[in-house]
Parts: C-alpha cells; sequence; structure tokens
C-alpha cells in the first residue's frame, strides 16, 4: 500500500486546481491592529494591514479584554486542566454563560471550545434526543452546521438558500407529527446576507419545528446589545436555540449556545463534543465575558462599523467593482476565478502592503471565487484610501470585470 | 409535538440511573494549587484540594507558562482574529508547531483547537484521502477518537482492548490490498494501563497498516523529553501519527497531530474541523509553547510526578482499597455504583475538603463506576495524608469493599 502517493495525489489535485492553501504568517500588534508584521516564508518582515481578518470590531485589543485576561491569568493561572465535569467549571465559565444567556434573553447558555464544536455536537446530539427529528437545513449553512447534522445520519432536507418556499414545499411534504428542527444563519459570512428570520420562525411555528439559529457573523455587531439579528428584529423569544462564537466580534475564542435550561442540561449530558474535552482555559472564558459584557453597552461601536462597511461599499462601487452587498457589515468582491483571486491576492500583500486572503472552493461554490473585505472601526480612512488606491490599479492592470453583481 | 416532554425523559434517564452530572465550580489560585476554592451552589465558599484535574505537573501555574502568556498577551492582543487560513495563522502557531514536530520527532505538525477535535477530524479526513480505508479501532478509545472514526461511515473493525491476538485475526480477515489504519492510545486514561505500543507496530508493519497514537495521557510525562511513552520505548519513527493535547499536562490549552510533512498538509488541507474555526488564540500557543519547551528538559518534574503516583498507590493499597495499579500515574479506585460513587465523593467533599469528580457511565463502563484520582508533583505529603486518612474512614463508615482488583 503506497500510503505516500495517495497523499501526493490528494495535494496535487489542489494545486492543479488553484486552491491548495498557503497560510500567511502575521502578528498583529496589540494597540496597532489592523496593521500587523507579515513575516515571508524567507524571514523577512514586512508592514501590512489586515482587511481580511474577523475581529470585526477590533475587540481583540480592547483594553477591557486585555485587563480581563491579565487578572485572570494573574488569579487562576493558564489551563482549566479538566473536562467541564472534571475540575474544570470554574467561576469564569459561570459568569461568562451567565453573560451570554443574558445576551440573547435565555434561561441559559452552554458553553464549548469554539462555535464550530458547538455546531456540530448539538446538532447531531439534537436527534438523540428528539428520536426521528427531520432537521431542514440552509443550502448554504457552515461547514460546522452541516458535518454535525451529516454526522448521525438522521433524517434531513437541505432547502435552496434563504428559499421560504422550497423549505415550504419540504415541510409540507413530511410526516406532521414527526419532530422537527430548521437550521439556519442570520448573515451569511460569505456574501453578507441575511437569513429571512421571522418568515422562517413563522414557518417553524406553522409545521410544530424547532428553529437554530447561527449569529456567529452577528454577535456584537447587530441588536441594541449586540444580541444578534434576532435581537435586532425583536425575534429573541422565537429562536430556541442561537449559535454563537467569542472568536470574531468578540475578539477572543470558544463557542456557545443559549437555549431554554432544558434544553442546555440536556446537550450538556449528551452531547460528546461538549463533555470529553477539556473546557476553555479561564483567561480565554474572562477576556470573552468582558467583551460580552461591554458591548452590551457600546452601540457607538456598533454604529461606526456600520458606517466603516457603507463607505468601503461606496468607493468600490464607485471603481464599478463587482461587488456583493446585502447591507451587512462583509464586503465581498467576486473574482470568479481561483488563480486570479490568488494572483490578486499576491500582488496585494506584497506590491501594497494590504493582506486580503482569497476565498476559494470549498468555502465558497466554484466560479464564485472572491476577496471578502472586512472593515472594521479600527480602519481609518488613510488605510481606507490606500484599499481603494490598490484595488482600482490592480483592476485596472489585470482587465477584470467591473459590472456590479447586485441590484 | 412536545419538544419539552422529550428534553424531561432524556434528563430524568440520568437521574433515575444516578449518573446525571452535577459540576463542581471551582476556582483554583495560581501558584496554590492543587488548593482551590470550592463555590457552592448557594453561593458560599470553601477551601479544597483538587485530586482530579488532568494538569498532571502543574504547568498551569509554571511561571514560564504564565508570563509567555502576559507577554503574548502584551504584544499581539487577546484573539487571533481568523481561522489558520485567513488571517488566523501567526508566528506564536508557527512556533508551536515547530516546538511539536520537534518533540515527536516528525517533519511537522498541525494545531487544532483541542486534541477531540484533532481526532475527530484527522480521523474523519483519512478515508478522503486513503479510499477504502479500514480503521482498526482499540475498543476502549476515546469518545473523540470514536466520533472522528464513526462520522464518515467508513470501514472499521473494533479490536477487543489490547488485544493483539483478536487486532491480528481482524487485519488477517481483511483484503490484504486494502489501506489500514490501527487506532490505538498509549495510555488509557480511566484504567491508567498501556497500549502495546511495539507489537502494534509490528502488527502494522506485517500489514502494511498506519499507525495512529494517541498519546494524550503521556505528553509531557513520559519520555526522556516528554515526547510521551513512544518516545520513552524508542517508537516514534513507527508511529505514522502521534495525537497529544496542550491541555492536560501541559496545562495550557488546544490538540494536534504531529506526522509527516505530506500527512500534515493533506489533514490541513482537507479536515472540515481544521480549516472552518477561528484558530487558537496567540497567547494560548505561547503559553503552551513555553511549556512544551520547558519539559523538554525538566526530568526532575517527571520523576516526581511518577514518584508520587507511587507513595499515593502504596499507601493505598496499603488499606487495601481496590485500586488499578498499570505502574503509571493514574489512580482510579473502582466503587462500581454510580450511586456510591457519588455519594462517596460527596461526602469527600463536603466533609473533607477532597475533590474528586465520580466517574460513571458513559465515560467508564456500568459497573465500574470509580473515584480517579491524580497525584502531581504539587500536592504535598499533608494534601496525601489528608486523602489517605479520609478514604479510610470513609471506606469503613460505608462498608465498602476493600479487595485489590488487579494481579
Ligand atoms: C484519550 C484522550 N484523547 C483525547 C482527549 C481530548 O483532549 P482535549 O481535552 O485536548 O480535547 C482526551 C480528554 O480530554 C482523552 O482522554
Ligand atoms: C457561520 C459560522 N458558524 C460557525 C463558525 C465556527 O466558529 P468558531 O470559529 O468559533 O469555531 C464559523 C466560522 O468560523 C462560521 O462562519
Amino acid at each position: 500500500m503506497d500510503y505516500s502517493a495517495h497523499l501526493d495525489e490528494a495535494l496535487t489535485r489542489l494545486h492543479e486546481e488553484g486552491r491548495y492553501r498557503t497560510f500567511i504568517d502575521i502578528e498583529r500588534r496589540r494597540g496597532q491592529f489592523p496593521h500587523a508584521v507579515w513575516t515571508r516564508p524567507n524571514g523577512s518582515e514586512q508592514q501590512i494591514t489586515v482587511w481580511c481578518g474577523n475581529d470585526y470590531l477590533g475587540m481583540g485589543q480592547h483594553p477591557v479584554v486585555l485587563s480581563a485576561m491579565h487578572e485572570a491569568l494573574e488569579a487562576t493561572g493558564a489551563g482549566s486542566g479538566g473536562t467541564r465535569n472534571i475540575s474544570g467549571t470554574t467561576v469564569y465559565h459561570k459568569r461568562l454563560e451567565a453573560e451570554l444567556a443574558d445576551l440573547h434573553q435565555k434561561e441559559a447558555a452552554l458553553l464549548f471550545t469554539s462555535a464550530y464544536i458547538a455546531n456540530d455536537a448539538t446538532l447531531s446530539t439534537l436527534p438523540k434526543l428528539f428520536p426521528g427529528l427531520i432537521i431542514y437545513s440552509d443550502a448554504l449553512n457552515h461547514a460546522s452546521m452541516i458535518e454535525g447534522i451529516r454526522r448521525n445520519g438522521g433524517a434531513k432536507r437541505i432547502f435552496k438558500h434563504n428559499d421560504l418556499e422550497d423549505l415550504r414545499a419540504k415541510l409540507e411534504a413530511d410526516d406532521p407529527a414527526a419532530p422537527k428542527l430548521i437550521a439556519f444563519e442570520s448573515v451569511y459570512s460569505m456574501d453578507g446576507d441575511f437569513g429571512p428570520i421571522e418568515a422562517i420562525c413563522d414557518l417553524a411555528e406553522e409545521f410544530g419545528a424547532l428553529t437554530y439559529l447561527d449569529e456567529v457573523h452577528a454577535v456584537g455587531m447587530y441588536g441594541p446589545r449586540g444580541g444578534g439579528v434576532a435581537e435586532r428584529d425583536r425575534l429573541l423569544d422565537r429562536i430556541d436555540i442561537v449559535n454563537g462564537t467569542l472568536g470574531k466580534a468578540f475578539g477572543v475564542h470558544g463557542g456557545y449556545i443559549a437555549a431554554s435550561e432544558k434544553m442546555c442540561d440536556a446537550i450538556r449530558s449528551y452531547a460528546p463534543g461538549f463533555i470529553f474535552t477539556t473546557s476553555l482555559p479561564p483567561v480565554v472564558a474572562a477576556g470573552a465575558a468582558a467583551s460580552v459584557a461591554h458591548l452590551k453597552t457600546d452601540q457607538e461601536l456598533r454604529d461606526a462599523h456600520q458606517t466603516q462597511a457603507k463607505i468601503l461599499k461606496t468607493r468600490l462601487r464607485g471603481l464599478g467593482l463587482p461587488l456583493i452587498d446585502h447591507g451587512s457589515h462583509i464586503v465581498p468582491v467576486i473574482v470568479g476565478d481561483p488563480v486570479h483571486t490568488k494572483a490578486l491576492s499576491d500582488m496585494l500583500l506584497a506590491d501594497h502592503g494590504i493582506y486580503v486572503q482569497p476565498i476559494n472552493f470549498p468555502t465558497v461554490p466554484r466560479g464564485t471565487e472572491r476577496l471578502r473585505f472586512t472593515p472594521s472601526p479600527v480602519h481609518g480612512p488613510r488605510e481606507m484610501d490606500a484599499l481603494v488606491t490598490a484595488l482600482d490599479a490592480l483592476w485596472s492592470h489585470c482587465a477584470l470585470n467591473r459590472a456590479d453583481l447586485t441590484g
């Protein structure tokens, strides 16, 4: 058995399709984000501006977060030293869970080591709790939801992205007595479009289904206290399970669900991905709790974030770049070919010190390869000018399409 | 559809079987571990000694680890702000991966957010790389390996725990041309017994199988540089993929595999659990790297650890407690009933300030419910005396069996 040849084959496939990923080695400097230092493969360094991070609000360098972390490190040390059940539950974890339950106006919240595992573990455990459960899953749901839904081999129906007719048809086709769950997102991170939360909740009510909403790209950023789009739209009480991350707008790490006391208790008790793993370090929980608490009141930061996104979109649209705009904070520019996208990204980095990672299949469908910009309140006018000028020059240089893709 | 009734049912089942888990809320005080503070459900506090943590060497409070973390926090901030591919690769991650590759004398290492996800993601991705792969899995493998092996629906054979005859029979029964992988552990954490690494490597060689070794409960603690039991036994070059955690003996958080450059590159490129999640915070990577580097030279700490385990086992054996002893650092005392185990744990905590979590099904087989003690170099003679005295008293008080279970 030639294992090495199989590995070569798998890797060659990626190279041939132009979607072999090269990680860019960067180091943020606290307080100077979005500026960072890129260490080239040869060891030399270059100053760059990060335009593709998901620390959407710059909370990863916020003094409130950092001082909470320094303090916890001094008070309690590094790791938790155990799973949640075996010596790994601390006051830091409990405080954060209370903060999150309050954020989403739910009875309880349950921490996981990431939102990936929160999705995977929760969605794969629900069919154990509700035998015969049918999961209705939006076609563009994140990989972590897909993995969770597929894992157990339970019944699933994939409905067309944001397509209420298709969802209704699929709900109608199934046994009315079967337990059901609709799993979707509030902000789809690669196009930046919103899920039709209210309409899906209406359908869920009509068909007696539970609702599962991934707010990973919305928590901290939408809603008067950063509770996400469901909070903004006053729909929190219609969502049975909210999923969120502590690693994007909250700037730290980890993930969670928020739901009823009973639901959290059952997932806590039955999900291997929750039970059999070391709990988050207290220092991470402390930083995340400080961030969540801070963003409950800092509406100014949320407003600045949205303003930045609007300015960037207006300016890119002014250049006629093929922008997707659904009114969210995410600014995708479609290139449509993995090799071109990578070449553009390479030129932006090497020639302009602008870092935006190419987004290729399987993260987005083939033919929609893109550059995905994430403006934040800490990107100033100078950074914005530099980006717009560079893109304008490159688009001309490469004779790329300037048609706007959206209506 | 009455979802709430289903949740009640699932939870009632646990209560009835006496295996509903109540988390004990503890707070370690840096520098004072294994001492900690227990916050009771009513909010009052009690000083306790932790006897069930997996911070086996006390590295979670080691100055080398803490100062590396403070420094990284100051230098770079809280979270990484992205997946490894999209702005989340930093010099901290690269340094830690280099440290780990060196630890296991492999060409490369790949970080995951936990060893749970490292097992799950790697084992579920291997069949994509080696079509037709058959995975031979030890019956007592950890939940994370089981989940990874089951996820893809690929071919698997469960061999009896540590049973080379059974493994051989299963290997012989399959097509000699099929790609194969044997997945096992070096230290099984609930009994503390060792996997027969050399004999399994011999079988792997004979049948042309890859070897996958989980060293989660061995890294940092065994081998002249803390490379695990495979390092101790000079078998590192016969293991194709090593899995380890940064959250137990290394005292921080996260997990990894170490393997050939090509293997790591292929897993990096194809495993959703690696690709689609925010990378570990740089501060966590910095702490872990410091811990791994430190333990490459601190043999004294490893020796003290083993000595502590020997002393505790000798003393418990002296009392005739039903101890399992396979010569490792883990000290399980079998109670054999979930309700008794929980009662003993409750009495130890409330009356003696000794915290050892009851270990019930599904973590261990029913009928083998136990208290699992993890002595460390930071447990002094005073703590040891208190534990032994308390156990002696409780065993008499509850008229429990004192027969030694092992030969
Ligand atoms: C054998 C084994 N493998 C893997 C894991 C998972 O490690 P982590 O806590 O880093 O997720 C554990 C325990 O948590 C374990 O006992
Ligand atoms: C929609 C969505 N859900 C879940 C996740 C996983 O979150 P985490 O990074 O906390 O694992 C991500 C991205 O990483 C995401 O984009």
